[in-house]
């Protein structure tokens, strides 16, 4: 199948139609008429080459929703029918046969096809292929295709944290950062229960935060702001790529709680041994959800109203869509409408 | 009632006789006449005054093991009778009433007595007094009281990891050091059903490791030792002070694996962002375990014949002892005898 694309083709360039072939679909993949795709910072990063590995020209794009158009001869038609509204999120295949796959933890193989990391095409175009069936996401009729899109990548990454970690309605949290992952995240930690504190640098999202459920807002750049809220609270989640004050934000954290980070710093972590160890701390990296993690994600989001709030764009507008990821001033994720 | 104690009367001074008056006794207090204590290397921070807030005289010791001489008025005396063996640890009390002593997580009340680290005077002593006597431990029949001592410290500590972090005999795990911590570790890692694999610097200790429990041991100082083992490991438990290269080990972990530091590094740890987040993986702080996890850990240690391996001293000669453990040449760890 011939696919007609948007790539950079070289790093930070804009998005240029690019027509590729995707050759003859296999037993377990399934093409997709993308319809909507989410601008995620990992796309940023491949485009603008960032990790220094990508490979031009370079189509991005890993939060899809679209229509199924083919599935390959081994495919339940039943389990995914053509025409239906299907999601594809940053791996689009993995194998199910090693032991990550065999432990639900797909998001470990070491053969998974990441959607834009290692050389698959991305969903920055009119169709993207899953190259497995078990990674094209059913959206529940309750979701706006626009509206899912962003609930493929950084929904499922703030929304697979809760159950790696067991987070309950009981604990009290902390979302650092309101922002494309940080106001979804608000809204599904609230909507399992949590109390939860967002902390921004200012007070500029104070309103917003509230509005998508926190109970609290602390501005870290006021003075005092988090020593003042030392041990208070049981999990705090990082959607923040800055380099934080590590040893502070740990002191934030109550006896025995975690700070986990979906948001990659730009540098090393410094820790001082007293930040984690008397008090039994935890420093741990989140990474985006397994296929049940992202199932579950889409059916709860469907089920307590859990909605990125979005701009769209036409694919034709896809540099301003970048520029405002960019500059990290998208209000909150930006969509691009192919 | 006065105690006659050995203390330091400046750092790094000879143990001295020491005569303190203990007061009367409290109602939820018991007194225990001292037997063995084991020499932990916290009592020589205190000694040695490495933290930089020691009290002179320091009456260390928080590994002891004894027999109860007394117990206060609200003390039930068939749960600890008079004349009973009993041990206490690096916790000599907590208050059983705060948010953290309700959930059974004792190490973290702020009103806890450290029995050596805030003025409670330790067991380096003829007696030694629990500021409470749910934090005084019957001795299983089946441990001698000098083995028993070091399991008060060392042996709740690497043990109550086990269930803090839900390790499970279908693991593979690591023990970093074979010293006063990891010996005790490896063989109640093995005892827990876990594959373990011991890591020291050379491969002086190989044999006793193996002894121990280890299946496998690296010598980390062998080229690309640690290289041969990446992503091996589900839980790491790190004994040593040293400033590990992290990177390196948490390279070890497989996917969502755990680091967990009991030993206390010098200098603060610098982790590199992609070494903890792709691959959603955990450095953690263990504490000593808390009054269930060390009653758990006593009745384990006698049913599955766990035994750390002992060097005797008098306490006529502490100077020895506590010379063993300052130059970490302690096979496997220094028993005082009263």
């Amino acid at each position: 199948m011939k696919v007609l694309a948007y790539a950079a083709h070289e790093a930070g360039a804009e998005l240029l139609p690019y027509e590729y072939d995707a050759g003859p679909l296999g037993r377990l993949e399934v093409d997709v008429r993308v319809t909507h795709c989410g601008v995620c910072h990992t796309d940023l990063g491949m485009i603008d080459d960032e990790f220094g590995y990508a490979s031009f020209p370079v189509v991005a794009g890993h939060e899809a929703v679209g229509v199924v158009e083919a599935v390959g001869d081994d495919v339940d038609p039943d389990a995914l029918p053509i025409g239906s509204r299907v999601g594809i999120g940053a791996i689009a295949g993995s194998c199910f046969g090693c032991e990550w796959c065999l432990r639900g933890r797909h998001q470990f193989c070491p053969q998974r096809d990441d959607t834009v990391l290692r050389g698959h095409r991305g969903a920055f175009a009119q169709h993207v292929r899953a190259s497995d069936w078990r990674h094209a996401y059913r959206i529940p009729d309750a979701l706006s295709s626009a509206e899912a899109a962003p609930l493929l990548c950084a929904g499922t990454t703030v929304f697979g944290q809760l159950l790696r970690y067991d987070v309950r309605p009981t604990d009290r949290v902390a979302i650092v950062g309101v922002g494309g992952l940080g106001h979804v995240a608000i809204q599904f930690y609230a909507a399992w229960g949590c109390t939860v504190t967002a902390i921004s640098s200012s007070r500029s999202k104070e309103d917003d935060a509230r509005g998508f459920g926190a109970a609290a807002v602390i501005a870290s750049s006021e003075n005092g702001a988090l020593d003042a809220h030392r041990g208070e609270f049981d999990f705090i989640l990082s959607t923040v790529s800055a380099d934080l004050p590590w040893d502070d934000y740990l002191g934030l954290l109550a006896p025995g709680g975690t700070l986990c980070l979906v948001g990659v710093p730009q540098k090393p972590f410094t820790v001082g041994p007293m930040a984690l160890l008397p008090q039994a701390k935890a420093l741990v990296g989140g990474v985006p959800g397994s296929v049940d993690d992202t199932r579950r994600m889409l059916a709860f989001a469907a089920a307590h109203d859990v909605r990125p709030v979005i701009e769209t764009f036409p694919v034709a507008d896809s540099g301003a869509a970048l520029d405002r990821v960019r500059t990290g001033s998208a209000r909150y994720r930006a969509v691009l409408e192919m």
